[in-house]
Parts: C-alpha cells; structure tokens; sequence
C-alpha cells in the first residue's frame, strides 16, 4: 500500500498504565505513519516494560518521556484532546471524530498539532483539558462508550490516513472481463445449450437476449470469463465428439 | 453519542491464540454495537482465559465456537476477508478499508455479512481465503503493514460505524455566540477604549469597523461572549468611579 504523507501529528498519552497499551499505541502509530509519540508521567514500570517488549520499534524507542503536559506541547498550534464520553459537560467543543479527524487533517496540512489521550482509568483530567483547542469523541454505543486505550489510538489514527477518496472509487470496475470476452463466453454457453438440447426442452432462458442478461449478472471477473470459456468449449467437444460417434454409419 | 443502526455483520476470529485479542476483539464489537462473535478453532486456554477476564461482557459470552469456518458462515451472503498484506497475489479483489466498509455497509443495509479475521501469525489461510469474496485492508505503510489483531477490528467496525454525514456538518456553526451579543460586546468594547483615553492615543483600531472587525476575528463562543462583555463593563465602572471621584468638587 502507498505511503501515507507524514503528517506533523504528535500523539501525547498521559498517565498511561498499562505497558500493553503504551506499546498498542506505538505500534498504531508506527502502522499509520505517525513517529512521533510523547509521554507525560507515565507510571515508571509501565513504561520500561513497554520499552522492552518485543517489538515495541523505532516509534517508542524514540518516544520522550515529559513531567508536566505543557512540556510535550513545544511547537504545537492545535491541541486536541481524545474522550471517551460524550455526555459529560466539557466546556470545549465535542467533535465526533468524522468531523474532528477532518478539521485535523486541515490544521495538519499546514502546522503541527497534538492529540491527547488520558489515562485508562480516568481520561483527561481538567487540567489536562484546559490546553486543549477542542475535544473528539468516537462515536460509540451510549451503552458502551469507552474504548480500549491502544484500539482507540488506532481509530483516531486510522481516521487521520483514511482517503476518502479510495471510498469513492467505482466498485470492480478494473476487475470486470472485457465485453467482448463476455460475449465470447456468451456465444459458446449458447451453442452448448443448443448441442445439448436445453434450448428446446429447459425451462431456462430461451431467448439470446435472456442468455445475454443471464450472463452479465454474473458480473464476470477478468480470467474468470475465459476459464468459464474453456469448461464449457471443452463440455461441447465431448457433445459433440459422442453425438459423431453415434452417427449411424453406412 | 446516539446509538449506531444495529448492523447484521458477523465477526469471525479464526485461530485466533491470545486471550487479550480475543477480548480486545469483543470490547470494540460492543463499542461499535456489533453483538455477533464467532470463533473458529480458537486455542482452547486462549478462549477460556478471555472469557473469565475481566470485563469480557456479553459478547464474548453469546460468543459461538465452531470447528469449521462453513459453519460460522450459516447465513450470510457476503464474506469478506480482512489481511494486514496489500502486496501478496490473492486470487480475490483487494480493495482498501474506505471502499471495502462501504461496500459492506451496503450489503448489510440488505443482508447478512461476515467479516474473518486470521490468526495473530499467520493471517487468513488459503482455505479461508477460499471462502472469501473479496478482501479488506486496511491502509497502513509498506514499511510496517501488520496491524495488532484487536487493533485492526477495531478500525474495521469504526470504518463500518462511522458517519460521512458527521464529517461535513459546518465547524462550530452551533457554537458561536450571536450576533446581537457580539455587537453588544463590541460597544462596551468602544466605549472602554473612548473612557480610557486609549481612541485618542492607541496604536489600535481608530473606527468602529475597525473594532467590529478585530471582535469579528475573536469567533467568540456562546457563553464566553458574556463573560468578556462583564469583564469590560467592571473596568468601564471602575474608571468613571475613578474619574468622578478625581472631578474637581466645587
């Protein structure tokens, strides 16, 4: 797959846990094309063993370790803070991530900016939320809002190198058989129906035109269509191979 | 956040050999309002372990094991295949998660649809494979493609929960404070600078355009515009307080 341009996002995990999660997130990020991830106060242990995990990689390897948040945001213009809860009353802006990860994207074109995400406990104290610009929420089920730290790195992340442009493309367009190749395809299954006897007694198609629609709801896909071709030729010559053979000879 | 149209996607986990993906895997299906989780020849101790950790939820124990992928399919009329590798021959159409999730979302507005994902090594085999209609995957760089098992359902059901709709709504058209306020504040802003002499020696903005136009930049937020005008107002009483008080009595 094509390399996503590097955007100039910086991934800041505050109070993590969990050394599962801190290497879950680095490897997201590495995964995404975003190298550059930030710790403030992570719990000591956690961290090291995340370090020292089978393949933590060049993204935690290269991670900086802060004491205050403020410290990790050097040379940012954007903050945004990650929640899982909607509901709760913040006094920023609660973006769904559809929306959110778009006016990232915006923002990263042309300066950097850094997402926050709390720790697995408690989230985003309000300490932490006061430097942030906006907060984003993916959008959950009420009943289950709160996600796993790593997988919703990942989302977020995922939503930020999404093209929207590759959803738009046409479906199997490049996949589908030339016309012709159908209609090759088209001509023998007829001639077979025909030597077999279908044509007169099935209660199949019987028209070339309900053959031709038959056919083309198939969709068939590029060397299907001359493998098709080819069991149904070979079918033919057997027919017609036993019909010479049972020719009456004189 | 409001709750996401109950889509009937299947999740299928085959051979999948670590309890904590198992369980990471059944935590996103219940973030993102997919219920329908099935193993196939999971290890039996990974399997187990999942479902007594903690927090496991419903879903992991509705969770249905099967021997045989045929059987966890009973059902459904699509089956896509999600690999972590864009660059391997597969004998099915590959398409990118953006155009795949839509794909899918069509379907199941319809029907019935499963999605498999392989074990942590060794991804779909080609049996699996075989019962594929097209594969999914998800856009990560060349130079670390492999996404984490849980991680990478996650991104798919986001994919498939997400609303483009969401994306395009205005920024911030709800938040901003209205006009009549802004031009409230605006006034007090002017007579502030006229009392405190700044009009007549400022560097500042000498019209009323001006100012109008410095405030306009603000993009002040419903709630916050009110704050600001009752800051400028104490120091407007505060200076005509001071002024009246330095008036020469007679």
């Amino acid at each position: 797959m094509s390399e996503p341009a590097a955007l100039p996002l910086r991934v800041v995990l505050i109070g993590a846990r969990n050394p599962l999660n801190i290497g879950a997130a680095a490897r997201a990020m590495s995964n995404f094309g975003f190298l550059d991830l930030r710790l403030v106060c992570p719990y000591d242990v956690a961290f090291r063993e995340a370090v020292s995990g089978v393949g933590a990689g060049r993204v935690l390897e290269k991670a900086r370790v802060h004491e205050h948040l403020a410290e990790a945001l050097d040379g940012v213009s954007l903050v945004a803070g990650a929640t899982g809860i909607a509901h709760r009353h913040f006094q920023q802006p609660v973006y769904r991530l559809e929306r959110g990860g778009r006016l990232l994207r915006r923002h990263l074109a042309a300066a950097p900016a850094a997402l926050l995400f709390g720790s697995e406990n408690h989230g985003l104290s309000n300490d932490d939320l006061s430097f942030c610009h906006w907060l984003v929420h993916i959008p959950t089920r009420a009943a289950h809002e709160s996600m796993n730290l790593g997988q919703a790195v990942a989302v977020c992340l995922y939503e930020l190198a999404r093209s929207p442009l590759a959803a738009r493309r046409l479906p199997d367009a490049a996949e589908l058989a030339p016309d012709e190749e159908v209609e090759r395809f088209t001509g023998v299954l007829l001639t077979m129906m025909e030597t077999s006897g279908y044509s007169d007694f099935g209660p199949g198609p019987a028209t070339v035109e309900k053959t031709r629609r038959l056919v083309r709801r198939l969709a068939l896909r590029i060397g299907d269509v001359n493998l098709w071709t080819g069991i149904l030729r070979q079918a033919l010559w057997r027919m017609r191979r036993a019909a010479s053979s049972e020719a009456p000879k004189d």
